[in-house]
């Protein structure tokens, strides 16, 4: 099946939007999760859909939160997301992050409260695509022991940035420190597949391929050590 | 044998000065490189005075650089090292962000035309020390190959940051990209002893353990294509 982005924009947003969502947070989101399909990031995609309405149905996300912007120092922005989805929170903060850096050089702005950080490299890309380098970070469920641990305790923090070329698209890194994404673990669940080796431990910090032990037990992270103290 | 910090420091700062370094200089750089060594960094400790030394007198560095600070924005501060050693220019900026970062929140300074950059986790320790989140980077040698290629072009980039933690010292990580430190390859060309497999390919792209092949080749990133992305 082909749809145009726009229809594909459409479909998602009606589905938020019958899911206790206000539409423009509803359009906010559907065109972050297409623009994810479009960059072949499927696990930040339209696969997100029927949970994330779930979870607005369920009150787990507010489909109404009104994000608080609050500039704590000249180059410092703190939004409130108000347990709401991330998304519209991302669109300002392209839009506000710029207008910081061009008068004090650098900027920084922090969101909490908030829903899912979706594809990481998309919101360092917005920055990029107005002449700034952009970098993006966020916190996500312990997965990752300490090196030697057996306890899932870092994320699999995703390290993003976008530089600026000139006559060509921004450069854009968006990777997580697990070997191993958590969403393919997932898959090879539903598939019934093993891993491959050298993915993760089980929760007896032993190494497995098999995507059911794995995913109580740990993820192993890239650069045995190095990973796990960057993630 | 064993040198109290303070002869140490002396040591090393007498043999710069009499290397055609000015005396303050001298002892900036004498600090840093004892510092190094305490923190079992010795790559960056006092296994450099002789090189150090040695490019003072024949002026690859400029002994009596006086490094220029601009505020290049109210969050940036901009270095020109003058090519002299770049301690000098960090002992000030460790001082400088803070100031910087209290009012603006967020502050960064760039440093070039510098000499070597030393020890990464120290400069970012000595933000913390203050109560700040410091990270630290610098360009390095190209020796890391692009993902799939045979010649080295990434730096073997330094990523460091370091977390000020209550009542206790600034936990620090501070880390390269490339499995095996390039000092240790040199260190095995001295010995003539094998370099472990998975450090590093020789110039025609093949896996070596050969030290003296390793050199001329490109050395492995940590994580693959993730690692090379981060370089």
């Amino acid at each position: 099946m082909t749809l145009a982005v726009g229809e594909a924009q459409s479909l998602a947003a009606a589905a938020l939007a019958s899911s206790n969502t206000r539409a423009d947070i509803a359009a906010s989101v559907a065109e972050a999760l297409v623009a994810a399909e479009i960059d072949g990031q499927g696990g930040h995609g339209l696969a997100r859909v029927p949970s994330y309405a779930a979870q607005a149905r369920s009150g787990k996300v507010d489909g109404h939160a009104e994000p608080v912007f609050e500039q704590a120092a000249p180059a410092v922005i703190r939004v409130d997301a108000a347990h709401g989805f991330a998304y519209p929170a991302f669109d300002r903060l392209v839009a506000d992050l710029p207008v910081l850096a061009r008068t004090t050089g650098i900027a920084i702005a922090t969101v909490f409260r908030s829903h899912h950080f979706g594809q990481a490299g998309r919101h360092a890309e917005r920055l990029a695509e107005q002449g700034f380098a952009g970098f993006a970070f966020t916190n996500s469920p312990g997965a990752i022991a300490p090196w030697g641990g057996q306890r899932g305790l870092f994320g699999t923090n995703p390290i993003a940035f976008a530089a600026p070329r000139r006559n060509a698209p921004p450069l854009v890194i968006d990777l997580a420190l697990s070997i191993g994404a958590r969403g393919k673990i997932m898959a090879a669940q539903r598939t019934g597949e093993a891993i491959p080796e050298g993915w993760a431990l089980d929760a007896e910090g032993n190494p497995t391929t098999d995507p059911f032990a794995a995913l109580p037990g740990t993820m192993l992270p890239i650069g045995g050590a190095k990973g796990a103290a960057l993630a």
